[in-house]
Protein backbone atom coordinates (compact mmCIF):
# COMPACT_ATOMS: atom_id res chain seq x y z
CA UNK A 1 0.00 0.00 0.00
CA UNK A 2 2.72 2.20 -1.11
CA UNK A 3 2.21 3.47 -4.03
CA UNK A 4 1.64 7.15 -4.24
CA UNK A 5 -0.98 6.76 -7.15
CA UNK A 6 -3.66 5.34 -4.30
CA UNK A 7 -3.01 8.18 -2.00
CA UNK A 8 -4.77 11.60 -2.23
CA UNK A 9 -2.46 14.52 -2.77
CA UNK A 10 -1.68 16.29 0.23
CA UNK A 11 -4.07 19.76 0.09
CA UNK A 12 -1.75 22.41 -1.61
CA UNK A 13 -1.55 25.17 0.71
CA UNK A 14 -2.98 29.29 -0.20
CA UNK A 15 0.00 31.05 -1.72
CA UNK A 16 1.36 33.35 0.87
CA UNK A 17 1.21 36.99 0.38
CA UNK A 18 4.85 37.05 -0.50
CA UNK A 19 3.91 34.12 -3.09
CA UNK A 20 1.35 36.08 -4.71
CA UNK A 21 2.69 39.48 -4.74
CA UNK A 22 5.57 37.59 -6.42
CA UNK A 23 4.03 36.12 -9.03
CA UNK A 24 2.02 39.76 -9.84
CA UNK A 25 6.01 40.71 -10.14
CA UNK A 26 6.50 37.56 -12.34
CA UNK A 27 3.27 38.44 -14.58
CA UNK A 28 4.04 41.81 -14.81
CA UNK A 29 8.27 41.24 -15.93
CA UNK A 30 6.64 38.58 -18.54
CA UNK A 31 4.52 41.02 -20.33
CA UNK A 32 7.50 43.19 -20.56
CA UNK A 33 10.31 41.13 -21.95
CA UNK A 34 7.68 39.16 -24.45
CA UNK A 35 6.79 42.84 -25.99
CA UNK A 36 10.62 44.47 -25.72
CA UNK A 37 12.82 41.48 -25.05
CA UNK A 38 14.60 40.37 -21.76
CA UNK A 39 17.84 42.35 -22.63
CA UNK A 40 15.87 45.61 -24.00
CA UNK A 41 13.49 45.58 -20.92
CA UNK A 42 15.60 47.91 -17.83
CA UNK A 43 15.42 47.29 -13.96
CA UNK A 44 13.77 50.71 -14.01
CA UNK A 45 11.17 49.33 -16.19
CA UNK A 46 10.25 47.24 -14.02
CA UNK A 47 10.08 49.18 -11.59
CA UNK A 48 7.77 51.57 -13.00
CA UNK A 49 5.33 48.63 -14.19
CA UNK A 50 5.36 46.93 -11.05
CA UNK A 51 5.19 50.39 -8.87
CA UNK A 52 8.33 49.23 -6.50
CA UNK A 53 11.67 50.63 -5.74
CA UNK A 54 14.74 48.37 -6.97
CA UNK A 55 15.12 47.59 -2.85
CA UNK A 56 11.91 46.24 -3.20
CA UNK A 57 12.21 44.78 -6.45
CA UNK A 58 15.25 42.55 -5.49
CA UNK A 59 13.38 41.79 -2.03
CA UNK A 60 11.02 39.74 -4.22
CA UNK A 61 12.94 38.91 -7.54
CA UNK A 62 16.47 38.58 -6.24
CA UNK A 63 17.60 39.20 -10.13
CA UNK A 64 17.12 39.79 -13.11
CA UNK A 65 18.12 37.08 -14.51
CA UNK A 66 16.27 34.87 -10.92
CA UNK A 67 12.88 36.48 -13.03
CA UNK A 68 13.30 34.02 -16.03
CA UNK A 69 13.53 30.66 -13.69
CA UNK A 70 10.46 32.39 -11.95
CA UNK A 71 8.87 33.24 -15.49
CA UNK A 72 9.42 29.29 -16.46
CA UNK A 73 8.16 27.55 -12.85
CA UNK A 74 5.05 29.91 -13.94
CA UNK A 75 3.76 27.63 -16.39
CA UNK A 76 5.43 24.38 -16.14
CA UNK A 77 4.19 23.45 -12.87
CA UNK A 78 0.58 23.75 -13.93
CA UNK A 79 1.55 22.12 -17.10
CA UNK A 80 3.33 18.97 -15.47
CA UNK A 81 0.91 18.51 -12.87
CA UNK A 82 -1.96 18.86 -15.30
CA UNK A 83 0.01 16.60 -17.74
CA UNK A 84 0.20 13.60 -14.94
CA UNK A 85 -2.76 13.76 -13.71
CA UNK A 86 -4.28 13.13 -17.53
CA UNK A 87 -2.12 10.40 -17.85
CA UNK A 88 -2.68 8.81 -14.26
CA UNK A 89 -6.70 8.53 -15.49
CA UNK A 90 -5.45 4.94 -17.76
CA UNK A 91 -7.66 6.62 -20.80
CA UNK A 92 -6.79 4.78 -24.30
CA UNK A 93 -3.99 6.71 -26.29
CA UNK A 94 -5.91 8.60 -28.33
CA UNK A 95 -8.03 9.99 -25.59
CA UNK A 96 -4.80 10.47 -23.16
CA UNK A 97 -3.43 12.22 -26.15
CA UNK A 98 -6.11 14.12 -26.41
CA UNK A 99 -6.41 15.31 -22.79
CA UNK A 100 -2.75 16.39 -22.99
CA UNK A 101 -3.35 18.54 -26.06
CA UNK A 102 -6.04 20.07 -24.19
CA UNK A 103 -3.53 20.85 -21.23
CA UNK A 104 -0.86 22.00 -23.38
CA UNK A 105 -3.07 24.34 -25.40
CA UNK A 106 -4.39 26.09 -22.34
CA UNK A 107 -1.37 26.80 -21.01
CA UNK A 108 -0.03 28.36 -23.92
CA UNK A 109 -3.46 30.63 -24.00
CA UNK A 110 -3.39 31.17 -19.88
CA UNK A 111 0.40 32.10 -19.67
CA UNK A 112 1.24 33.39 -23.19
CA UNK A 113 3.92 35.93 -22.32
CA UNK A 114 5.58 33.34 -19.98
CA UNK A 115 6.02 30.82 -22.43
CA UNK A 116 6.99 33.30 -24.79
CA UNK A 117 9.72 34.55 -22.97
CA UNK A 118 10.83 31.09 -22.45
CA UNK A 119 11.46 30.16 -25.64
CA UNK A 120 12.91 33.28 -26.84
CA UNK A 121 15.01 34.14 -23.81
CA UNK A 122 16.08 31.04 -21.97
CA UNK A 123 18.66 30.12 -24.38
CA UNK A 124 20.68 32.99 -24.62
CA UNK A 125 20.28 34.24 -20.87
CA UNK A 126 20.83 31.35 -18.52
CA UNK A 127 24.18 29.51 -16.77
CA UNK A 128 23.65 26.64 -18.46
CA UNK A 129 25.68 24.68 -15.72
CA UNK A 130 23.47 25.65 -12.99
CA UNK A 131 21.56 23.16 -10.82
CA UNK A 132 18.90 25.34 -11.59
CA UNK A 133 19.16 25.21 -15.21
CA UNK A 134 19.33 21.14 -14.69
CA UNK A 135 16.07 21.68 -13.32
CA UNK A 136 14.44 23.51 -16.26
CA UNK A 137 15.66 21.23 -18.77
CA UNK A 138 14.48 17.81 -16.13
CA UNK A 139 10.93 19.94 -16.27
CA UNK A 140 10.70 19.89 -20.24
CA UNK A 141 12.02 16.26 -20.46
CA UNK A 142 9.13 15.35 -18.03
CA UNK A 143 7.07 16.32 -20.32
CA UNK A 144 8.16 15.12 -23.10
CA UNK A 145 8.05 12.08 -21.63
CA UNK A 146 4.86 11.68 -20.87
CA UNK A 147 4.05 12.36 -24.71
CA UNK A 148 6.22 9.78 -25.61
CA UNK A 149 4.62 7.37 -23.38
CA UNK A 150 1.47 8.17 -24.72
CA UNK A 151 2.72 7.75 -28.44
CA UNK A 152 4.70 4.62 -27.78
CA UNK A 153 1.48 2.80 -25.61
CA UNK A 154 -0.72 3.69 -29.04
CA UNK A 155 2.41 1.90 -31.04
CA UNK A 156 2.18 -1.03 -29.21
CA UNK A 157 -1.21 -1.84 -28.67
CA UNK A 158 -1.96 -0.76 -32.08
CA UNK A 159 -3.82 1.84 -31.96
CA UNK A 160 -1.15 4.63 -33.98
CA UNK A 161 0.61 4.08 -36.93
CA UNK A 162 3.99 2.87 -35.42
CA UNK A 163 7.17 5.50 -36.36
CA UNK A 164 9.90 7.36 -34.93
CA UNK A 165 8.54 8.16 -31.45
CA UNK A 166 10.95 11.17 -31.36
CA UNK A 167 9.62 12.85 -34.73
CA UNK A 168 6.30 12.17 -33.75
CA UNK A 169 6.83 13.54 -30.22
CA UNK A 170 8.10 16.56 -32.44
CA UNK A 171 5.07 17.12 -34.79
CA UNK A 172 2.28 17.36 -32.06
CA UNK A 173 5.15 19.37 -29.99
CA UNK A 174 5.23 21.73 -32.66
CA UNK A 175 1.73 21.99 -34.02
CA UNK A 176 0.71 22.85 -30.75
CA UNK A 177 3.58 24.69 -28.79
CA UNK A 178 3.95 26.94 -31.98
CA UNK A 179 0.65 28.60 -30.53
CA UNK A 180 2.59 31.01 -28.95
CA UNK A 181 3.45 33.00 -32.06
CA UNK A 182 -0.32 33.40 -33.26
CA UNK A 183 -2.75 32.15 -30.15
CA UNK A 184 -4.54 35.61 -28.99
CA UNK A 185 -7.16 34.80 -26.30
CA UNK A 186 -9.64 37.28 -28.27
CA UNK A 187 -8.82 35.61 -31.41
CA UNK A 188 -11.38 33.74 -33.48
CA UNK A 189 -10.93 30.19 -31.73
CA UNK A 190 -11.09 29.06 -28.08
CA UNK A 191 -7.81 27.25 -26.74
CA UNK A 192 -9.78 23.68 -26.61
CA UNK A 193 -11.33 24.56 -30.51
CA UNK A 194 -7.63 24.82 -31.07
CA UNK A 195 -6.74 21.69 -29.29
CA UNK A 196 -9.51 19.53 -31.13
CA UNK A 197 -8.77 20.39 -34.20
CA UNK A 198 -4.84 20.10 -34.03
CA UNK A 199 -5.61 16.23 -32.84
CA UNK A 200 -8.30 15.55 -35.23
CA UNK A 201 -5.25 16.12 -37.89
CA UNK A 202 -2.63 14.71 -35.68
CA UNK A 203 -4.47 11.52 -34.56
CA UNK A 204 -6.92 11.18 -38.32
CA UNK A 205 -4.65 13.18 -40.99
CA UNK A 206 -5.63 15.68 -43.24
CA UNK A 207 -5.85 13.40 -45.89
CA UNK A 208 -8.60 11.07 -47.08
CA UNK A 209 -5.88 8.68 -48.77
CA UNK A 210 -4.75 6.01 -46.94
CA UNK B 1 0.78 34.52 -75.37
CA UNK B 2 1.46 36.96 -72.52
CA UNK B 3 0.45 34.53 -70.03
CA UNK B 4 3.81 34.79 -67.30
CA UNK B 5 3.42 30.82 -66.99
CA UNK B 6 4.61 30.19 -70.56
CA UNK B 7 7.54 32.39 -70.70
CA UNK B 8 11.16 31.15 -69.30
CA UNK B 9 11.94 33.31 -65.93
CA UNK B 10 14.77 35.86 -67.13
CA UNK B 11 18.14 34.91 -65.97
CA UNK B 12 19.53 36.16 -62.33
CA UNK B 13 22.03 37.49 -62.51
CA UNK B 14 24.90 36.65 -60.08
CA UNK B 15 25.55 38.87 -57.14
CA UNK B 16 27.64 42.09 -57.15
CA UNK B 17 30.84 41.71 -54.82
CA UNK B 18 29.04 44.37 -52.72
CA UNK B 19 25.95 41.98 -51.88
CA UNK B 20 28.08 39.28 -51.28
CA UNK B 21 29.80 40.75 -48.52
CA UNK B 22 26.41 42.30 -47.57
CA UNK B 23 25.07 38.65 -47.36
CA UNK B 24 27.97 37.06 -45.25
CA UNK B 25 27.54 40.46 -42.93
CA UNK B 26 23.67 39.44 -42.39
CA UNK B 27 24.58 36.06 -41.83
CA UNK B 28 27.43 36.88 -39.25
CA UNK B 29 24.53 39.05 -37.47
CA UNK B 30 22.35 36.87 -37.72
CA UNK B 31 23.97 34.20 -35.82
CA UNK B 32 25.14 36.58 -33.05
CA UNK B 33 21.61 37.62 -32.77
CA UNK B 34 20.36 34.23 -32.65
CA UNK B 35 22.70 33.66 -30.07
CA UNK B 36 23.00 36.72 -27.56
CA UNK B 37 19.66 38.00 -28.94
CA UNK B 38 19.26 41.20 -31.01
CA UNK B 39 19.66 43.79 -27.55
CA UNK B 40 22.17 41.98 -26.19
CA UNK B 41 24.88 42.51 -29.47
CA UNK B 42 26.49 45.72 -29.68
CA UNK B 43 27.69 47.43 -32.85
CA UNK B 44 31.21 46.92 -31.14
CA UNK B 45 30.06 42.82 -30.97
CA UNK B 46 29.36 43.28 -34.65
CA UNK B 47 32.35 44.68 -35.90
CA UNK B 48 34.35 42.72 -33.92
CA UNK B 49 32.84 39.38 -35.67
CA UNK B 50 32.89 41.09 -39.44
CA UNK B 51 36.20 42.22 -39.11
CA UNK B 52 34.82 45.94 -39.95
CA UNK B 53 35.01 49.53 -38.80
CA UNK B 54 31.74 51.06 -37.95
CA UNK B 55 31.83 53.31 -41.12
CA UNK B 56 32.63 49.94 -43.18
CA UNK B 57 29.51 48.28 -41.54
CA UNK B 58 27.35 51.20 -42.35
CA UNK B 59 28.26 50.86 -45.61
CA UNK B 60 26.94 47.23 -46.22
CA UNK B 61 23.89 47.54 -43.78
CA UNK B 62 23.00 51.03 -43.27
CA UNK B 63 21.62 50.10 -39.55
CA UNK B 64 21.04 48.02 -36.79
CA UNK B 65 17.17 47.85 -37.42
CA UNK B 66 17.90 47.29 -40.86
CA UNK B 67 20.03 44.06 -40.14
CA UNK B 68 16.21 43.04 -39.55
CA UNK B 69 14.63 43.07 -42.59
CA UNK B 70 17.83 41.96 -44.73
CA UNK B 71 17.82 38.80 -42.07
CA UNK B 72 14.20 38.74 -43.19
CA UNK B 73 14.81 38.49 -46.53
CA UNK B 74 17.33 36.27 -46.73
CA UNK B 75 15.32 33.32 -46.42
CA UNK B 76 11.78 34.60 -47.05
CA UNK B 77 12.71 35.26 -50.91
CA UNK B 78 14.42 31.59 -51.56
CA UNK B 79 11.24 30.02 -49.53
CA UNK B 80 8.48 32.20 -51.40
CA UNK B 81 10.29 31.69 -55.05
CA UNK B 82 11.13 27.46 -54.04
CA UNK B 83 7.05 27.22 -53.07
CA UNK B 84 5.95 28.83 -55.84
CA UNK B 85 7.86 26.65 -58.24
CA UNK B 86 6.26 24.08 -56.64
CA UNK B 87 2.84 25.28 -56.67
CA UNK B 88 3.47 25.96 -60.61
CA UNK B 89 3.57 22.24 -61.40
CA UNK B 90 0.32 21.44 -60.71
CA UNK B 91 0.71 18.81 -59.17
CA UNK B 92 -2.09 16.58 -56.94
CA UNK B 93 -3.15 18.43 -53.26
CA UNK B 94 -0.80 15.81 -51.57
CA UNK B 95 1.89 16.14 -53.41
CA UNK B 96 2.17 19.84 -53.66
CA UNK B 97 1.80 19.69 -49.67
CA UNK B 98 4.23 17.75 -49.16
CA UNK B 99 6.71 19.48 -51.72
CA UNK B 100 6.05 22.77 -49.63
CA UNK B 101 6.58 20.79 -46.39
CA UNK B 102 10.20 19.55 -47.57
CA UNK B 103 10.81 23.29 -49.18
CA UNK B 104 10.24 25.13 -45.78
CA UNK B 105 11.90 22.61 -44.05
CA UNK B 106 14.92 22.64 -46.05
CA UNK B 107 15.07 26.80 -45.35
CA UNK B 108 14.63 26.56 -41.76
CA UNK B 109 17.55 23.99 -41.27
CA UNK B 110 19.61 25.97 -44.07
CA UNK B 111 18.86 29.67 -42.22
CA UNK B 112 18.55 28.82 -38.81
CA UNK B 113 19.97 31.09 -37.25
CA UNK B 114 18.14 33.70 -39.80
CA UNK B 115 14.29 32.18 -39.05
CA UNK B 116 15.29 32.18 -35.21
CA UNK B 117 16.02 36.12 -35.42
CA UNK B 118 13.32 36.63 -37.08
CA UNK B 119 10.46 34.68 -34.85
CA UNK B 120 12.14 36.14 -31.81
CA UNK B 121 12.74 39.76 -32.65
CA UNK B 122 10.49 40.99 -35.32
CA UNK B 123 8.03 42.07 -32.96
CA UNK B 124 9.69 44.24 -30.74
CA UNK B 125 11.77 45.84 -32.88
CA UNK B 126 10.47 47.14 -36.19
CA UNK B 127 8.97 50.29 -37.18
CA UNK B 128 5.36 48.53 -37.71
CA UNK B 129 3.67 51.28 -40.14
CA UNK B 130 6.98 51.68 -42.48
CA UNK B 131 6.48 50.23 -45.82
CA UNK B 132 8.79 47.81 -45.36
CA UNK B 133 7.23 45.97 -42.65
CA UNK B 134 4.51 46.07 -44.92
CA UNK B 135 6.36 43.94 -47.34
CA UNK B 136 7.18 41.52 -44.28
CA UNK B 137 3.37 41.05 -43.55
CA UNK B 138 2.80 40.34 -47.34
CA UNK B 139 6.12 37.99 -47.59
CA UNK B 140 4.26 35.85 -44.95
CA UNK B 141 0.96 36.26 -46.05
CA UNK B 142 2.14 35.54 -49.49
CA UNK B 143 3.76 32.10 -48.30
CA UNK B 144 0.88 31.02 -45.98
CA UNK B 145 -1.54 31.69 -49.06
CA UNK B 146 0.41 29.09 -51.18
CA UNK B 147 -0.67 26.75 -48.23
CA UNK B 148 -3.91 27.64 -48.07
CA UNK B 149 -4.60 27.25 -51.20
CA UNK B 150 -3.26 23.80 -51.49
CA UNK B 151 -5.19 22.94 -48.58
CA UNK B 152 -8.65 24.28 -50.23
CA UNK B 153 -7.65 22.59 -52.98
CA UNK B 154 -7.33 19.27 -51.48
CA UNK B 155 -10.58 19.76 -49.52
CA UNK B 156 -12.50 20.87 -52.55
CA UNK B 157 -11.23 17.42 -54.81
CA UNK B 158 -12.33 15.37 -52.29
CA UNK B 159 -8.70 14.72 -51.23
CA UNK B 160 -8.12 16.11 -47.74
CA UNK B 161 -11.13 15.83 -45.02
CA UNK B 162 -12.83 18.95 -44.69
CA UNK B 163 -11.35 20.99 -42.13
CA UNK B 164 -10.98 25.44 -40.82
CA UNK B 165 -8.88 25.83 -43.20
CA UNK B 166 -6.77 28.79 -41.23
CA UNK B 167 -6.73 25.86 -38.49
CA UNK B 168 -5.51 23.48 -41.16
CA UNK B 169 -3.05 26.03 -42.25
CA UNK B 170 -1.59 26.79 -38.69
CA UNK B 171 -1.18 23.13 -37.82
CA UNK B 172 0.57 22.68 -40.73
CA UNK B 173 2.87 25.61 -40.34
CA UNK B 174 3.94 25.16 -36.69
CA UNK B 175 4.30 21.34 -37.18
CA UNK B 176 7.21 22.25 -39.04
CA UNK B 177 8.26 25.73 -38.18
CA UNK B 178 8.61 24.62 -34.64
CA UNK B 179 11.63 22.98 -36.08
CA UNK B 180 13.74 25.91 -35.52
CA UNK B 181 13.86 25.51 -31.87
CA UNK B 182 15.26 22.16 -31.84
CA UNK B 183 16.20 20.78 -35.74
CA UNK B 184 20.44 20.78 -35.85
CA UNK B 185 21.99 19.96 -38.97
CA UNK B 186 24.17 17.94 -37.28
CA UNK B 187 21.46 16.09 -35.68
CA UNK B 188 19.66 12.69 -35.78
CA UNK B 189 17.61 13.37 -38.84
CA UNK B 190 18.15 15.09 -42.40
CA UNK B 191 15.91 17.98 -42.95
CA UNK B 192 14.38 15.61 -46.02
CA UNK B 193 13.53 12.78 -43.58
CA UNK B 194 11.55 14.83 -40.77
CA UNK B 195 9.48 17.08 -43.84
CA UNK B 196 8.58 13.05 -44.90
CA UNK B 197 7.61 12.22 -41.58
CA UNK B 198 6.01 15.10 -40.58
CA UNK B 199 3.70 15.23 -44.02
CA UNK B 200 2.94 11.29 -42.96
CA UNK B 201 1.43 12.64 -39.69
CA UNK B 202 -0.51 15.15 -41.24
CA UNK B 203 -1.66 13.86 -44.42
CA UNK B 204 -2.10 9.84 -42.87
CA UNK B 205 -2.74 10.36 -39.29
CA UNK B 206 -0.45 9.49 -36.26
CA UNK B 207 -3.73 6.98 -35.52
CA UNK B 208 -5.19 4.20 -36.77
CA UNK B 209 -8.57 4.36 -35.89
CA UNK B 210 -11.15 6.62 -38.24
Amino acid sequence: MTSSHLEPAPPVPPPSRFDTRRYEIVDIAAGLFARHGYHATSLDDLCEATALKRGGLYHYIGSKEELLYLIHERFIEPLLAAAHEVESRGASPDATLRGLAHVLMGVIAEYNDQVTVFLHEWRSVVDKDSERAERVRQARRDFESVIERTLERGMADGSFTPRKPMLSVLAFLGMINYAYQWYRPDGDYSAAEVADVFCDIYLLGAGTRR
